[in-house]
């Protein structure tokens, strides 16, 4: 019902008696053009780009990434334990199947903004506080230090991280409000970041970004056996990047930092972008065309079934007064193994990545990605159940 | 040149000695690949949505709204005068002139990002006070106080508005970094506001909008004489929009307050979107089927030369710890007559919009838009030149 005080507002008293019986008899009017809208709706709903929400896995992993992301992290109230996660992530999946397919949560409140999914994807984590509130052995731990971190509490950690992605930004504002409002008796807001990316795949320093990637996901992301199985595990850092700095060193420097040119991403020792990097390549001086301080020779790995799936965002927080960016990447990466595929090659980074001069990781949270679920079942059932 | 601190950064000394032999090197190698790389972003380029940049008018008013947007305002720094702002509008029009074409700006720190202009404009506005320190007679003023308003500095004046569009996330995040570059020796940021729309033009009320706009921009948009000849004016005004208490309002109630249905924007009295609202059909009990008090209804202007011409931006600025959010409008309006078009409607509402019940404006602000201008030319030159 309208409330009084709206319709008292600005001196319309004359209005407000008669309008419960106009409203009731609006209500009947209303119902024809309703059905014709429904129709439409179906059509359109028929029309809209969806992900499919049930299966092994959870859709936003392998998902082609998105144009634009929210990712939330939550810490759950105080004494929250077993029972209540379970009824909130029973709740959670509810909203998640309905809202990637198109249809409107449960309590939606603005029903027509679920109508237009954009591939929208809403994806579940669990970090380490989630499996001690719930009495179980977490399978994740937070990462070691490492000495170029700078990390700031606000940025880090979280028991529960809802990662929400689509091709369209009202699409994501909805679904977190929704993912929002069906928590709150449950856990707070420890953070939200959000991330887009171009349609060209260039990130705020102006490289090309997802060139080498894994590709043998049966390996190298999703956990073979054990509680997790089809699940994976995910890190997000929060890289800020000094674009100040960054602006003053010149092209060829930037290229030698990434070992890869600007223009095209292809490898200094190729000329198009899926060129294999020719690591061993020397130059007339004896050292290697891609240095071994550059960050693709860094952060290689040779072993298709120890590569991570990067699947980073841009962020952009805007200006400070003196005209100074706040903005970087929300790197996130996906691997069925922490400690064996994330750890050493932000260890190789950490001990001598070029980049290191322009970038610094000011966020960092690790998360067990549970596997898919089958209709009618919920996320994290196999661990929680 | 890459910085020695870069290379000693994790004890990578024994590359440092040879790097400036290296890059000579390199640069010569390249060369070759670099040809192949310019023919692709010309072809690419050619591909690439792009929005004129001169004319009679400036693009980005009557441009159909491109997905994402910012807002920026600056003060000029104390003791700016002519000479200097002229400066300023020259640079930053060559600025403008280059970016939307999807060329470089002069001293473009990264050129990549400027190949993909994604229908890309970059609008100039004057506020009162870069007349004041021009020492000319300002076009424009602040707007009446209206009773429904509680402004936030923050969010409020400016002497100049560069309002920065397109269809590509990281498009705009680079314009933007552009423009405040250049305006660094004299001027600073204000405020920043960014904004988005989607593809289904639905809020985040979930309403539908842009229906009922100036179509007659002729008269309804355009100045017809004097300095401002072929520019227009610009209110820029933050609206929040209260979304906890909307989401308790009910269906009925919220087309009641629009005089919209939810489901397909059709007027109350109508069926489809287009049809025109009945404001005169009354309902069984004598009151009208749109309200009195129906935002529709009190911003309608029957007379087409003196519509505005809405091109609106929702904003969401993430949540509080207890997950209530900071969203609402960037309401843009541009119509000849700031007086005679924009403060009656906005009057109108304050006195009676139901919708004031759910939403607040936080900020304003009001410029003057010059008109377009010549290759060769900067925005401004007819006021300022
Ligand atoms: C702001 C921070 C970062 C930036 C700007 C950045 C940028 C890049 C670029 C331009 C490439 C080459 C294109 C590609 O294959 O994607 C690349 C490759 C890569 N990056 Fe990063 N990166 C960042 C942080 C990280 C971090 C934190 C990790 C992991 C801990 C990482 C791991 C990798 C890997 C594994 C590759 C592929 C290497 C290969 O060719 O095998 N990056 N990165
Ligand atoms: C958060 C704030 C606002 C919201 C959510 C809102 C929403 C809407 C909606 C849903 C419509 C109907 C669809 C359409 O024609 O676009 C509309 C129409 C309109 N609104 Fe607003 N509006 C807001 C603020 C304003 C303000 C501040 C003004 C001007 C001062 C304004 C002027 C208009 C006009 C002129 C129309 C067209 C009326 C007609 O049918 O002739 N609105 N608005």
């Amino acid at each position: 019902m309208i409330s009084r005080r709206g319709l008292l507002t600005g001196g319309a008293a004359t209005a407000a008696t008669a309008a419960g019986a106009l409203v009731r008899h609006e209500a009947e009017r209303r119902e024809k053009g309703r059905n014709e809208t429904e129709r439409r709706e179906t059509e359109r709903r028929a029309l809209a780009p969806v992900e499919p929400f049930h299966g092994a896995h959870q859709a936003g992993v392998a998902t082609a990434p998105q144009a634009h992301a929210v990712f939330l992290g939550f810490d759950l109230l105080k004494g929250t334990r077993k029972e209540a996660i379970v009824r909130l992530l029973q709740l959670l999946t509810d909203d998640a199947a309905r809202l990637t397919q198109g249809r409107p949560a449960l309590a939606d409140t603005e029903p027509e903004l679920a109508a237009n999914p954009a591939r929208l994807t809403i994806t579940f984590g669990f970090g380490p506080g989630l499996f001690e509130a719930a009495g179980t052995e977490s399978p994740v731990k937070a990462l070691p230090a490492f000495p170029t971190d700078r990390l700031e509490k606000r940025w880090s950690g979280g028991d529960l991280l809802v990662q929400v992605c689509a091709d369209d930004t009202v699409t994501v504002a909805h679904a977190v409000r929704m993912i929002v409002k069906d928590t709150r008796s449950f856990a707070r807001v420890r953070w939200t970041q959000r991330g887009f990316r171009s349609a060209n795949r260039r990130n705020l320093m102006g490289q090309i970004e997802g060139t080498v990637n894994a590709t043998d996901l049966g390996r190298a992301v999703w956990i073979g056996a054990g509680p997790l199985r089809g699940g994976t595990t995910m890190v997000l850092r929060r890289i800020r990047m000094n674009l100040e700095t960054w602006d003053a060193a010149d092209r060829v420097a930037r290229e030698f930092t990434i070992g890869r040119r600007l223009g095209n991403g292809a490898p200094l020792t190729g000329s198009a972008e899926t060129d294999a990097a020719d690591y061993a390549r020397k130059n007339r001086l004896g050292f290697p065309v891609i240095s071994e301080f550059a960050h693709i020779r860094r952060a290689h790995v040779a072993d298709p079934a120890l590569r991570l799936l990067r699947r980073p965002y841009n962020y952009d927080e805007g200006l400070s007064a003196e005209g100074e960016s706040d903005s970087g990447l929300l790197f996130a990466s996906f691997q069925a193994d922490v400690a064996e595929q994330f750890v050493p090659v932000q260890r190789m980074l950490a001990e001598g990545d070029l980049l290191n001069e322009w970038i610094t990781a000011i966020g960092s949270a690790v998360f067990a990605v549970p596997p898919g679920c089958p209709p009618g079942g919920w996320i994290g059932e196999e661990l929680l159940g």
